[in-house]
């Protein structure tokens, strides 16, 4: 049986991103990663949950709090307050944590070689996303080429994007389909205890629900209206 | 001033990079990353010691014991025992640290995106080495692709590898030429008092020195016999 490494951060694209695995048929290793940021607590008891929920027992849990300490994000920097949703703005928003996914992708690739895992399944969404730049598909070619160049190869090691043309509406239809359970996930940048709803993450979630026609059944402080 | 940073280790390799940075005129900011390896200690006094050598104040160290989690080397796994130098050996050896380099790229131009520091300079050796797969060009040059796709894009961030190419015994000439403080270095990948002189890289070292025709000025338990 093929094994793959899911990246579970406990939100709802790597979700969604898991059960599609599952379907495809492979043998699931998860792994999450705390990086310091303001919702760290909540993100990790979604990642338990949903791995209790499907029976994942191989998972790895990561601290590289140093991405905290380096800054430079709303997420990660107290300081730096989290900017409101604005989901019509396309420059890139303060909660980027600076090239994020190659540190988690790169510590992926490292368990990926001694496991043996022959996939690292990555929740990106490039279009219908926040603008980050590592949740573009040029950026997954290019890592992947990194691995080539960079590990044993005594298998070959590649990066699946299974959501990253799916609008948000459209991961939340495909998740009802696999019957994802969406009140396991947290989504929210900002807050700990109920999700804010006023954050890009809360924001983008809140209208991909909205689109797709159900409900999202968490809880939310505010709920925007979105359409 | 235009930035580097410079990714230290400690090593003689790292030592000599650090002083051809500065050399090239560029302000330094100096990274160093603990992962769980067995000489984790000394590594980390001897980059303490070449920051105050050469003034130094910008400074990260990390930590990402994951990778002793992770495990699969014999850097990390004291289970594994560290294989005695065979130079002439053209197989990984088990001292391999899976992915490392890139895991070690990859918080280095996190950081650089922050500071605003334009090149990241990393002390690999192609030939004259372990044969490690993340320590090829072809793997530098596909992990600056990954760089250029994946970040803000303020600023290009370069990826510097001043001695790839050059034979250990090159690098003991450049350094000595540089006046680098070999003895403030620490090569060694087994021993935490006196470096062994029996492991890979004591092994590579101490051939290098011998082919430059200069002293090593570090101790060692034993010192085998290279010309």
């Amino acid at each position: 049986m093929k094994r793959a490494i899911v990246l579970l951060s406990g939100g709802m694209d790597s979700a969604v991103c898991l059960a599609k695995t599952i379907e495809m048929g492979y043998a699931i290793s998860a792994l999450h990663v705390n990086y310091g940021q303001r919702t760290e607590k909540k993100e990790l008891i979604s990642f338990d949950k949903l791995c209790n929920q499907y029976g994942i027992e191989s998972r790895l849990i990561v601290d590289i709090s140093y991405l905290a300490a380096i800054g430079g994000s709303s997420l990660t920097d107290r300081r730096i307050e989290v900017t409101k949703a604005n989901l019509a703005n396309k420059e890139i928003p303060n909660s980027y944590v600076p090239f994020r996914n190659a540190n988690i992708l790169a510590i992926a690739t490292s368990w990926a070689e001694v496991i043996k895992a022959e996939t690292i399944v990555i929740g990106a969404v490039d279009e219908d996303s926040s603008g980050y730049p590592d949740t573009r598909k040029d950026f997954f070619i290019a890592f992947e080429n990194t691995i080539r160049t960079g590990t044993k190869h005594e298998f070959d090691i590649k990066i699946l994007t299974p959501i990253i043309d799916l609008q948000k509406s459209e991961i939340a239809i495909e998740g009802m389909r696999m019957g994802v359970p969406f009140e396991l996930t947290w989504s929210c940048y900002q807050s700990d205890d109920l999700a804010c709803g006023d954050c890009d993450s809360c924001g983008l979630r809140l209208r991909g629900f909205a689109k797709a026609g159900f409900p999202d059944p968490i809880e939310y402080k505010t709920r925007p209206e979105y359409s």
